[in-house]
């Protein structure tokens, strides 16, 4: 198997946490790793952890800043991240993660990688945690400006995505709407209803903000301005909501009393809502994995980034795109009968 | 003062709850009222409360349906709806209470009381509980596809709104965006970012979906997509996040005791967070303010609905969102110098 290239540069604690994360990653999932960025730097890290000479590293001194967007790609030629996507390119890594800021690791990887045949825009995935299943929804924010076409291919990268992710061969895909009739929305929306319940995905039809987080479908497609404010509105809504709580059981004596007496259940909660434990957004639609982890990953999100871009890879995500893209956008044979129909999750031959 | 017209037919316990919230609205928060509704049911309802004769009902026995659409206010000319509308216009009332469908109250009193002069397209304005004071988000529905300019007219409706609610006489505003910098977000509030910076509001720039709850603007402007997708999030994460801490709080012996030892923090929290205590979203832009309770409202939220309404209706929301179309809509003489500086809150004189 090919292994996964990492990006030591990327992210608020690089590149210190990525190194420690990819040694618990080697150490931790059996996962073949390369690392790339300032050779002499990152042999000295390793050597802390007794794994001098264990994993390959790729020498070069550039590197993408936090707050670099769009033009990174063509500035820096030499960065970490495209030196990343050249290894996928020439075909010695299956996939890559990076810390580095969303906006210049997805410009680079588009310019590098380029989009995979027939896609038209790359989307942003993200992991809800949902139960029983974590909820795949996408675009979180790769193409703020999207038409109903892109949606349609959002909902078939979603699908090969949630299959080698969540081992469900049909995930059920919603499409994220202000109204759960087919009617209801804006409309790219409207448009967007239309084609899903066209193709052969298995399409349940609207959900809405309040349905994100009920596992009402493993993959939930919405255009990148809005999937974006939504995914930062539950992580606000969870911060703001813990920081209350936090406050309201230590206001009293004896509510902080409570609050010792919970210590293991609350810990495990913080533990399923905390972002670091589901690795980070994973960018689609081209001809190799990106796993896009968040900026102040330490090590265990480093270590947990690698280890889904490995699955990503073994799982050959770029075929099973090319899959969905040859069976599901033709219009079925039934595309002509209502929506309610088709919602309910009968496939056609 | 004009009274409030409250429709005593929408919401899911109409009409046993809007009568027992209109005589808790008159009682303690000193509402002058109008009841409208089938006058024999509305009359017993009151009598149960001691109330008989005390508050005046104008008698139909149209009633908009919970499903009913944007088509309700043609096939419905009697309404409980159209006749609190007729009302309003005739200088009967100064401002409507309903707890109906949203798509139904919304359609109904854009025709019937038509929207202000210059005004493109009307909002629903929502309460977010934020501290020290709440946020005023808006469109949270109304407008699902909304053009630049009028994302700047809501901007100028929610800062009427805020001066009235809040007592805030230059209320901040804020763009929801995808990234905190003027260049980011999609077409739509890109534009709008600018006619913002230009215009001779209080605008601070954008602000990310984790803003919402952190109280970094007094009214924060969105299209009605987005708005009520946001919302929606915000809702239905808190909830899926008290539910799970339910669950943790109860999960063993200790955690259980511990739960009990709080009982009043929590419940202050929660009722800090539980949408009947804020009202219920308004409707902007028409020719009188329109209140929309939750259709789960019990007496409470519809008291609470009235009392709102009371308030908008004396601090002359028309008039006020009247003055901010005269003198915000002008591209004020700094309306060139570079967004940064306008974004930083100085006031153009």
């Amino acid at each position: 198997m090919l292994p996964v290239v990492l990006d030591c540069m990327g992210g608020d604690h690089a590149p210190r946490e990525a190194v420690a994360g990819a040694v618990g990653a080697v150490r931790d999932h059996d996962v073949p790793l390369i690392l790339v960025g300032p050779a002499r730097r990152l042999r000295t890290l390793l050597a802390e952890h007794d794994a001098a000479g264990k994993i390959p590293i790729v020498h070069t001194d550039q590197a993408l800043e936090m707050g670099e967007g769009a033009l990174a790609s063509w500035r820096k030629p030499r960065s970490t991240v495209a030196i990343a996507c050249e290894l996928i390119k020439h075909g010695k890594a299956g996939a890559m993660v990076s810390a580095g800021s969303t906006a210049g690791v997805v410009a680079t990887s588009a310019v590098r990688l380029k989009g995979q045949h027939g896609i038209m825009r790359p989307a942003i995935a993200v992991t809800l945690p949902t139960l029983p299943l974590p909820t795949v929804l996408l675009d979180a924010g790769a193409t703020a400006d999207a038409k109903p076409e892109m949606l349609l291919q959002f909902a078939m990268l979603g699908t090969a995505y949630a299959q080698i992710l969540l081992g469900v061969p049909r995930p059920r895909v919603g499409l994220l709407s202000i109204g759960s009739e087919a009617g209801k929305g804006n409309k790219l929306v409207k448009k967007a209803h239309e084609l899903l319940a066209a193709s052969s995905l298995e399409f349940v039809g609207n959900l809405e903000g309040h349905d994100l987080l009920r596992g009402r479908a493993e993959v939930i497609v919405t255009d990148g301005f809005t999937g974006n404010v939504a995914l930062k509105t539950i992580e606000g809504t969870l911060r703001v909501g813990a920081a209350e709580l936090r406050q309201a059981l230590t206001a009293s004596r004896t509510a902080k009393l409570g609050a010792a007496l919970q210590r293991k259940e609350l810990g495990a909660l913080s533990e399923r809502f905390d972002s670091e434990t589901y690795g980070g957004g994973v960018l689609l639609g081209l001809n190799g994995a990106v796993v896009i982890a968040h900026g102040s990953s330490r090590a265990r999100g480093v270590s947990a980034a690698c280890k889904l871009a490995y699955d990503l890879s073994r799982g050959k995500l770029v075929d099973r795109v090319k899959e969905q893209l040859g069976s599901s956008s033709k219009p079925s044979i039934f595309a002509r009968r209502p929506h309610a129909e088709t919602a309910g999750g009968v496939t056609p031959g």
